[in-house]
């Protein structure tokens, strides 16, 4: 079936998965197309939970979301997983490993997998995180995973865009514990001990528990073992506490206007930069170089090019 | 000896290492003597040829740049090395690997390693890149070598602070090989193919020899293995011809006002961010989610209150 615009929205409105992947990758594209989409849509945020997971190579993050996707649909939940990559052209492969593994599920039509990578275009991690989750959540699943790899800008992009944020981590990484609080305090919503059968996990998971301060929403420490399959159900109990607390706390409402909040603020810095490489420069990089002005006076002169 | 920021300036300027230090560490913080010293530092672009480096984690870059500095001391130049690590406090440590092998130049002061992580610290690689690119410059070392995990937006940072941009890959990452010509005709000035000692990467080298496009300056391939110490010294040739075509060309004037340029819109952007942080959105969000006004209405009011 061919879409136009007026056709993809619609079935993406009724489920229609192959609406949903040409969507997506309009939306990716940022088309035309991509934007009417995005914006007839925009003010119908679902029900859906928007659940992040970041951490580092080697934490078994994919492992546990597959571990987490089994869950859900032995509940009858219907699950969509967005994986953004930002590894690069130089990396070595992609970051998040192999989405063949997901192919268990290619039969079913309640699961629905995507990878986002960044490969091959320099300069940005997916900026269309925001209308991807917009386009998942109008597509009526019952939940949306975010996983990213946990470097750099992609952790704070997960966690401004996602209700419920979790940090996953194993023990005996080497890392300065004091950092890792510091981190997790900054974007957590549930810390996750994966590998837990390793020996020092049980220990590392209770340093944490006494780390973590007490709060309205207190961080759980969360242990798991993505191989052997336990503490998964456990982990769900935590996710769906997490998504009880902010719905009661009318955080919710909050979190979501965030969200929106976060993405026009990357939009209005977006659309300043594209006219800044409009802006001739030259004439106050010459004024810098011949010590005429300082630095802080060129960038108000930029900023008043920029809006006059 | 305490420092005043004039007494750093002064000594900076004659190479003494401490208050380079001490200035580094300024210029991390955004002090006011940071500002100081970057606004007068300014126009002061030495002689420096700045090198960047950057490559997937277990590429071998921290051991080749060793080897970098091994070569240039033999040639009795001085070698400042700036180490920019991207990692987070999740990632398990730092992804540059362990500074500690460079110790061995602890007793040698024509070589300077500073490493700038972005640990603890959500959302943002250093912004100081280019103005501790001035302080080591203003310091007058011979080169200045840049190294990053080619990661996101780390990779694209080390390009526009350097003059020579150095991509480092090793042969049977199965890395599809169009992918990685687009990454590097984007950035790279050399191309390395590193554990030249492993099967295949003669090989991969020719590969990639025979994808890249010819042009004035023809990005060359060169194979090196850090461990066994073998195609350094044609490495070094190499890096030697691209400042002299530099030079020769006048493209050199045109790269450095480049990264004037990129780091101006750097700052610019920095500025107008936080500016929109106190800009009340409320009244628009609502809108937007009453479908009273599109997206791009909510932009071009949000720029519109930026910049009135």
């Amino acid at each position: 079936m061919k879409f136009n615009k007026e056709s993809l929205l619609s079935n993406i409105k009724v489920g229609d998965r192959r609406a949903l992947a040409r969507a997506l990758t309009h939306v990716e594209n940022d088309s035309s197309t991509g934007k009417f989409l995005v914006n007839e849509l925009f003010s119908k945020m679902g029900d859906a939970q928007i659940i992040g997971i970041t951490g580092a190579p080697g934490s078994g993050k994919s492992s546990l979301v597959d571990r987490l996707i089994g869950e859900y649909r032995s509940k009858d939940l219907s699950v969509a997983v967005l994986a953004l990559d930002p590894s690069s052209p130089f990396s070595g492969g992609a970051i998040l490993g192999d989405r063949i593994r997901m192919l268990q599920y290619t039969q079913d039509p309640d699961v629905f997998v995507r990878s986002m990578a960044s490969r091959g275009k320099l300069g940005g991690l997916s900026v269309a995180t925001f209308s991807s989750i917009l386009l998942l959540d109008a597509s009526g699943f019952d939940r949306i995973i975010i996983e990213t790899v946990g470097a750099g800008q992609s952790e704070v992009e997960i966690a401004k865009n996602c209700d419920t944020t979790m940090v996953v981590t194993v023990s005996g990484m080497g890392d300065d514990i004091q950092l890792i609080k510091a981190g997790i305090m900054e974007i957590a919503d549930i810390f996750i001990v994966n590998k837990s059968d390793k020996s020092g996990a049980e220990e590392f998971g209770s340093q944490m528990r006494h780390m973590i301060d007490p709060a309205e929403w207190t961080i759980p420490v969360c242990l798991t073992s993505a191989t052997e399959n336990t503490g998964i159900s456990e982990l769900i109990t935590k996710i769906d506490d997490h998504w009880l607390y902010l719905k009661s706390s009318k955080k919710l409402s909050q979190s979501r206007k965030n969200r929106i909040r976060y993405e026009l603020g990357q939009r209005v810095t977006q659309s300043l930069t594209k006219q800044l490489n409009n802006i001739e420069m030259e004439d106050i990089i010459d004024k810098l170089l011949e010590s005429k002005i300082s630095i802080e006076n060129a960038i108000a002169l930029l900023i008043h090019d920029l809006t006059k």
